[in-house]
């Protein structure tokens, strides 16, 4: 599979490269506080093995220790001002679980209606969530209040704060691929609707809603690749040099 | 330090929880697709050892090949409708750090203002950005017209193209601190005056300005911890179980 190659082919380049030649030292080169090259494929892998879960959930419960390892995981990414922005909320009842379900299918069924012919059957065979069927959903907000008026580094770019949670999600998503539990971003959501559900105050920014279970399978690339909807942009098509527009390395 | 002691705890912890019995079946228990302990050990490393970096930066070059490993890192985020809206500004060029550099000094003495007294006298003596000193400075941008107009997924939630860019940028932090690469996230920047150093279109955002280099060290946590300027907040602070506000697990 294309995915699976180009994967592997990275994980390859990775174990070659920062191999470093008998005799050299290790603070030398600058990359004396790098991982072992075993340490460096593990979080590779975490990388380039996770994935955007929407099927083959198991019922099999996350034990509570689990889950907050990987919550502790999204509480250790860096936030703007160390302000620590977000709150989680852990979802279990199958009830509650019903009635998000029913805001997705709400929504979904308002985004069908943009894709026609080949695109719109294509988008209505898509399974795009498993909300009943993971053992746990997560919604993951940010409090953009904490910390005051004047958090540092927030006043030229007022965001920061939101995209400070997205990275603990991110850090979520990684601890929870290693420990075999696959997640699933659910979007297709009013998160108004979802804030009136889950009793959310007005000033709390939904982020995400998540949903959490070990998995029978991971898949070796994006469902949506899979499935034909969009291919892989080449990094070499994203990659800048010195400004915009410039695709060659080296010095102007 | 209580930084340290805490990752400690929580490694330990991390080891002791998801080891299997003698004689039990991985899948049976679910978690068939974690990694092994050591693996596992090694992503939640990255985890709690990254850090926002903005002294201890060491003038050795990064290789292209290492650079191109955690750019690739950052390309394997998921992202909203496969849409990967990311582009990356490569920055090795003195007159170009110099330029952005000129920016944060502005930019940070309109925000020193907003402190007075003790806080403003913290604000004035921490080190806020290593842009001149780290080797490369990255701009990592979103393409909000990427995939035409009709993104699957991002109907409800717009910004979800942002969070989306938002997790590549963690990616790339987790890489480069197995890399041995420190990476620090300078937000206190006017982003339209930075668009116009960087040749960046109107129709892109900037989401983030990273400075990236091997470095002396690594501190055991972070910088506004360790200067007294906020504290980490207790992870079961942070935790709602079923709805907002309700503290205890189990079942309501």
């Amino acid at each position: 599979m294309p995915g699976k190659a180009r994967i592997s082919k990275g994980m390859r380049s990775h174990s070659n490269g920062t191999a470093l030649k008998p005799g050299a030292s290790r603070h030398q080169n600058g990359a004396g506080h790098a991982f072992t090259v075993t340490e460096r494929e593990a979080v590779y892998r975490a990388i380039f093995e996770r994935r955007d879960v929407r099927r083959n959930f198991l019922p099999t419960p996350i034990p509570h220790h689990i889950l907050m390892r990987v919550l502790t995981a999204a509480h250790h990414a860096g936030s703007v001002g160390f302000m620590q922005p977000w709150d989680f909320v852990v979802i279990r009842d199958r009830k509650t679980k019903q009635a998000v379900k029913d805001l997705f299918v709400d929504a979904n069924a308002k985004a069908a209606r943009r894709y026609t012919r080949r695109k719109g059957e294509l988008y209505r065979r898509l399974k795009l969530e498993g909300i009943e069927e993971a053992p746990i959903n997560l919604c993951v907000t940010c409090s953009r209040q904490r910390g005051g008026p004047h958090v540092l580094g927030r006043a030229t770019v007022r965001d920061t704060d939101l995209y400070s949670t997205c990275c603990a999600i991110q850090n979520l998503w990684l601890a929870a691929r290693a420990e075999g539990i696959g997640v699933g971003w659910v979007s297709i959501l009013d998160h108004s609707a979802l804030k009136r559900v889950l009793g959310v105050p007005k000033s709390v920014k939904v982020l995400a809603y998540l949903c959490l279970g070990y998995v029978s399978n991971f898949a070796t690339q994006p469902d949506l690749e899979t499935a034909g909807w969009r291919e892989r942009i080449p990094l070499e098509h994203l990659v800048h040099y010195e400004s915009w527009g410039n695709e060659r390395k080296g010095k102007r």
